[in-house]
């Protein structure tokens, strides 16, 4: 049996632009589609290594979210091991459908769309909204509404749309706040022997406002001044134009 | 039963001297038993609300870390819940007491103190070393030998010690990273019905060099570029007076 603490790994740089830029949003909505074009035909070539169990893709934009280079660029880091907060929320899925025989985030999905109070934008594909328990102030999810588990199998339709509420969300959260520092991630199924099917990928944009301190660290748990429906509000009346 | 979801609590900042001095080290050593004092009564008196599930007590230094005032202060926060770190510690300290009939943290500091590379500090009661695992660089733990679980039922003598443990592993990592800023918890039982056995109460000291990025965020896992056996051996040369 494989160990998984052995120092397998790979840490890739994707350069999402030849324009030199900070951000990829300053050059429109186009780039976004190919962006996650590469993000997808990654993943698809590294899980043929039997011995990646997650593949992490995530962006830092700004000092304060750990960026330590200015060119527009995403990372990519797959593990030998599902780190623990995807098998937490793996977990929590598979409560949920073991009480409900229902997804998750198809339930979460709905219950936002009916009340819409904390929903910030909607194309053909996707569902952007600041989540009812939100971590951070004006953290956005950007879900799609096809429930599949695994980022990898999104179709070139979905591509296009997704990039378009990526450069929406990114737009007017850096309209709305002043191009803050911002994370970025994509939370998908593990790989391989370890993939599920009890799962809805998503992305995951969270603005970095103010220093997380030492009460988050001990606790996990999150102190967020500001309301999802306050930021959501905000984020609607934010225009932005392709 | 009581709702876990409703808004009680308590969030207590602990003015730790008279004096406007930015870190409590700045005073010498004798302070720190008195603060460590301040906290053990706070809890003794807070957990006569069988509401209040958990007391975290914590200190920020330095804007990076999350503090918001200069002066030199601790926080209180009270929880009518146990949060989420603690949950997963107190599952490891079961799992591991099933399995070995010993306490994890009393393994742990065993074996710490049988290799000794990674041991900073020892006084009389507390033994300061650089976890194994650590979290970040130059992460600390200050663990007290004595085997509780509840850091509220420290002895004078013991509060003595942890102030002279408190004030040299400040005073080190100051000395040794240009007065970085610091975050620094303590990790206890929970209180009232949801005391426990199984745990070992300690001190956390995390100096924040870098951002924390949507990598760590996105995953929990941590990358931390300086192994605790370099980190350890620089503050034991790192030389302080009382």
């Amino acid at each position: 049996h494989y160990d998984e603490l052995s120092p397998v790994g790979a840490h890739e740089v994707i350069i999402e632009s030849p324009a030199h830029v900070r951000s990829l949003d300053e050059l429109g909505k186009e780039p976004f589609a190919a962006v996650a074009h590469a993000w997808q035909e990654r993943i698809v070539d590294l899980q043929k290594d039997f011995r990646l169990l997650y593949a992490a893709i995530f962006r830092n934009t700004g000092r304060a979210a750990g960026a330590q280079l200015t060119h527009a660029h995403s990372q990519l880091i797959a593990l030998p091991f599902v780190p623990r907060e995807i098998e937490l929320e793996i977990a929590a899925f598979r409560a949920h459908e073991a009480l409900h025989e229902r997804c998750l985030l198809c339930d979460l999905l709905r219950q936002e769309q009916s009340g819409a109070e904390r929903v910030v934008y909607e194309n053909d594909a996707f569902t952007v909204f600041a989540p009812y328990a939100s971590k951070v102030p004006f953290e956005l999810w950007i879900v799609p509404r096809r429930c599949d588990a695994r980022f990898e199998r999104i179709s070139a339709g979905e591509r296009s749309q997704l990039g378009d509420a990526m450069f929406t969300a990114l737009k007017k959260l850096g309209r709305a706040l002043g191009n803050a520092p911002l994370r970025f991630d994509i939370r998908t199924s593990p790989l391989g022997e370890r993939a599920v099917k009890s799962y809805h990928w998503r992305a995951e944009l969270a603005p970095v406002l103010v220093p997380s301190g030492s009460f988050e660290g001990g606790t996990g748990a999150c102190i967020n001044p500001v309301s999802p429906e306050s930021a959501a509000e905000l984020l609607r009346d934010t225009l932005v134009s392709g």
